[in-house]
């Protein structure tokens, strides 16, 4: 009878899982959607295609940077779901936010590749880390839903490792608020705080 | 023996459900893709790019709505399949017709911001919340494919909480089809519906 | 040591059914994306944005068909591979040609929809119903590599439920060669032909 | 209490395969995205869009190539996943550089079918077959981050079975590079290369 109820509702979190990892893996894979072939017909050369390709760079750096922030979301998704019992209502909610504002990192991708070099560039470079700012507000609704229920953490989850969350999940929003304030003054230095992050928080990466 | 037959129908309803998370998936995720980017080119200056992308506010709205409805009916979908021991060809069926009534919603989706503000607008925005009453059928279709053959339900459903399901779902369809009536005359009071519906489901969804 | 041994077979057999769902779920999601938005602009009424949506009745009948077609494909895949305790890496390949031509029915979709009414529909049509024709050979094809390699079947796999699929998977293929023949003289009786085939195997789909 | 950990470490893997049979099966289903529908209206007749769609032969080979290559990774992906109890997170980033240059195949396919026979056909091809360089780099960074820390193995892979590997691993980067060096001679041997090792590949496949 217990482990009839262990396993229903290990499988609970599992479909909250699997419907999340279907919006990270379909997010992640349409950045590349956005990678244009340059249409330059019979008058293309080996010289003149390379050089189409080269002007493109900032989309390949847009591109790499939004791969691994949302890469990185996903492994820290990851690890705060592996302390999960069970889900809440408002933790289905909190997490669905979460998701939405993912779905949006190729939009602003798309935006920032589109403006680069262009007088737009700051605002789309505002927007762009601007996503991230609400993607990191996400994290906190999910973590808060946790939080305020903590019933739905699994029995071994111990008080040091919620505080220790708590703390780092203290330091995306304002970070990526500095990235979007900067965004107005330089896109160069926002970008460049946007990769840092990610690097930063790969390079962190606890083994589980 | 018994033990290998409860694990080969929870298998079988976990495919079924893997698949249905993956329509519900790309389906919520491709509502993004339908987030343009203005093309201003080197016209632009943050204040064009700015107005430009505010003037694409009812698109962003389109796009929230369509987003919490689909996450409001992913949830419901899950505590649906959580009652069920396993599928029968009927339900396979029946939740086709569900999904494929989802993954037109980036379709309407699209439409209704694209009319906005036009003269085509109430009749994309019936087309909208048109789509919405075909869910709620197929709803209605996935259920009464689960009363029609109870040996489907897991063992520990209770009639209370069949009835519950029963009772509410005959709100769905009528309230999306006052939607749709009113389109034809208001599209703010059509979206404002939908709207309206997505968070009052939200908000009542309990615990599991 | 023996229970050690079922998990890992299961494990294998779950992540190619996972991977397959990922394909067939994105293929019939995608169908949906060739739904076209009319751009009438502000020239739009009710009624001419009606009479454009109305206009665009074939693809909406193409979507209906490859949806469940399909859909049906998916059961069908449901139901074979329930049958199998694990992969070999020629059934691995013979699934990859059936994954692939089920890809390409999006494009077979927006092909039959773009040429319909117009000179070239009956080419339109051979290439939509000859992708089934090549679909259901890749049926053929994984059930032969199941037939080939018996010990592939889970013990409880009867003589007779092996025959009886043998002996379905012979009508597929010829039957939609008949339809792809029809294309060259009409469209509608081919496009009929494969509507009633997938009604005629979702009617007759048992329940596992 | 021994089950329970070893439930945990299966669940982890679990969701790393989840998310990239994600990647790989909606990078492997966006390729079909690019099978091109001919725009010829009213003018077509059976003869005129059958040579179009004739002419458009070089995507299809690479759409076949693509797809079966992207196959052929996901099985190898399988395979060495199967021997994995438990991931880092140097593996989930080593893996996050794999899928994101699987997600770009996708792309460099596009860019070799518009550039076949065309000037610019040999920088698309090198391009083309150095995407295949850098995904066989990913392998190996992948396969490196299981050396690093052999923990990461189940108990019962052998020391045989690491070594194989290893040795098979040094293959894949030389041959690619061999096909991105040819490519600037010809486009047709560069093609056929990659063509041959996918079916070498697939044809030296051990069922597990």
């Amino acid at each position: 009878m217990e482990t009839q109820t262990i396993r229903a509702e290990e499988k609970e979190t599992g479909r909250l899982e699997a419907f999340s990892d279907g919006v990270f893996s379909i997010a992640i894979t349409l950045l590349a959607l956005d990678l244009a072939v340059p249409h330059l017909g019979s008058a293309s050369s080996t010289q003149v295609l390379g050089e189409a390709l080269a002007r493109q760079w900032p989309s390949y750096v847009a591109f790499v940077t939004s791969f691994f922030t949302i890469l990185v979301m996903w492994v820290n998704h990851h690890l705060v779901f592996k302390l999960i019992r069970k889900p809440s209502a408002r933790l289905m909610f909190a997490n669905g936010f979460l998701l939405m504002m993912t779905t949006t990192v190729p939009f602003s991708t798309r935006l920032l590749s589109e403006y680069f070099g262009l007088p737009g560039a700051r605002l789309a470079c505002a927007v762009y880390s601007g996503t991230f700012v609400l993607i990191s507000v996400g994290y906190i609704l999910v973590w808060q839903s946790l939080l305020h229920d903590r019933t739905l953490f699994k029995s071994d989850v111990s008080e040091r490792v919620i505080e220790t969350i708590t703390r780092n999940y203290r330091l995306g929003t304002p970070l990526y608020l500095v990235a979007t304030a900067a965004a107005f003054f330089s896109v160069d230095v926002s970008v460049g705080i946007c990769t840092a992050l990610w690097i930063f928080w790969a390079a962190t990466t606890k083994n589980s």
